[in-house]
């Protein structure tokens, strides 16, 4: 950690919607953060399909601010939404890119995940893709709490607050917990 | 079947690279085919990243394109690259965009996996996360023969051809029970 | 299928608690199969832990027992239970002693899946797990519907009887479905 | 870690048959163990199937003595077969009873993960179902290195002894990775 008072989470969205509630359930994950942490949210909207050789070339510009941005931060937070049984391919082709050599930006660092969805299992499937995903990039994903917010159109408001006390409760406990474990991690180098 | 003499198949290849073992191993499996089946290649390289927003205007043209492809074909055939430890992003997002409303065109179609990877497992992870996004999209993949073609820079001469007498004979085994998987599903209508 | 009036149905209940959901689910999809179906359940109670040791001198009766009921059936149906995020112990274990050689019995059959938990995901984890398990094993599980009940201490009475509406409704769905799959699959052979 | 000289290791392996590859691996971990560890392993042949009503009349004595070992334990190391895809039944059932109330006796824990099979993917889909369970049994597993030990039948000797010196490498530095990773764990509590 660069400056041991203060932890520096970059979050990413796996989701491009407006309106949308992993968006939204990151914004409170960044309203319940303790107060030794700065999150700031990465902007992966502008990142093209992955193509190896156009990275032989090297990285667009919003890929190398990407892997800037995780290079510099001491742990990720992750809004993992799920389309289809797994990662959206846009949460998975930023991946994609920020992962590749010549350095693979991810090795070593804390992350906390969440995520929200329709359904009755709150975008489980796809957050134990993106876990195994962690495997190899060499992420140290929490285990608790899980935060795993189904029947998300009852969960939040018209201006996309959180309006569930649980879920709440979780993403703080998520937060201090990313906080205790990103400085355990800080002790391992 | 739209003509009972002739099964017609979208293949989708989820890597954009020029020379691409996984496009290499759809050319084998093309190239592997029984005589009344033709094979037609999807181009996903000019599809955007996926956002509700954006095809709440309606499908972008190379979106549309695909769903029609996918719509007219009696089978499908998946060349799944891994890439962090599960499908690339860009054939993810390709099956995002192609499989939301008003209607479904992947649902009840026959499909094939195959697959290519330096590493041993042989893209296996990726596929698997695939067959868990089939069971959502109601495709109906074959079991079997896997095919999972590990150490691929060992098994494709420097034109892209396949030169592994095993992997190309799991090709024509695989083609053929599409055909004959094919042919009763059919028959579910 | 030996008696082309008469779908046959083996069913296999990963729990072996007396008051168990999934039991209880099975049951249920019982009470709720068409006219022409007949559902026997098996016993795995007296299966011991696999030992591949112990295979070589031959399978235990309650193996052997399980091996001939799989080869009669026309069809399976699982009831899958969650525990630690992945299938019991006790179904693996039947799984892993019903498949293994000379002939393997699962191969080529159809299956329908059905679980219960009292988690939101209603054993979903564990399906997927299954599912790919049946990759290997040749199985055809159907695609829909997933039957996954959630918060099952909820959708039960004291008797065991499920009261939910619409958890009945899709076990309805799914054994109608598993007729017209059987009977689909069986004119593969 | 009750003696900060020494940490103590549980290891478990999933298969029963005398000649396991997985037990051959344990033994050769051990072999390149560092030497402030020590490692016992656990026997887990004479655990009977999972059954909650037997449960709630107490832990049968080889459950109660598994659950005393993961207790005193500072780390576990886990020998993971694949069968059919997933954990062995063997290997999940002796999950199932250990983390069952009061005390969980995994949480928290250190582990890392082993696995030798005869195909070329080295047991690498039970190895992820076993790190889904992780998360669930809050254990903290390595990620690196990933041992997948594929065409186990040409890397031991008729005695059971590694002579895959790829594969020894990677023991030794997962055993010392284990020690590192430990040590740094310890400092949560």
């Amino acid at each position: 950690m660069s400056d041991p008072a203060n932890i520096s989470v970059l979050a990413i969205c796996g989701s491009l919607r407006q309106g949308s509630y992993n968006m939204a359930t990151l914004r409170a994950a960044i309203a319940a953060k303790p107060a030794d942490m700065t999150v700031s949210i990465a902007d992966i909207s502008a990142i093209p399909l992955y193509n190896e050789d156009v990275r032989a070339q090297g990285f667009p510009g919003p890929v190398e601010t990407l892997r800037q941005q995780i290079r510099m931060a001491d742990a990720l937070l992750i809004a993992c939404p799920e389309y289809n049984y797994s990662m959206t391919g846009v949460l998975k082709n930023a991946i994609d890119w920020a992962s590749r050599p010549p350095e693979q930006p991810f090795a070593g660092k804390p992350l906390a995940i969440i995520g929200a969805a329709a359904g009755m299992a709150g975008s489980a499937r796809a957050q134990y893709d993106l876990r195994r995903s962690c495997v190899f990039l060499d992420l140290h994903p929490l285990n608790k709490p899980e935060v795993l917010i189904g029947q998300a159109q009852n969960k939040f408001d018209s201006d996309g607050n959180l309006t569930d006390a649980v879920a709440r409760d979780l993403l703080r406990d998520l937060m201090a917990n990313l906080a205790i474990w990103t400085r355990l991690i800080a002790k391992k180098a």
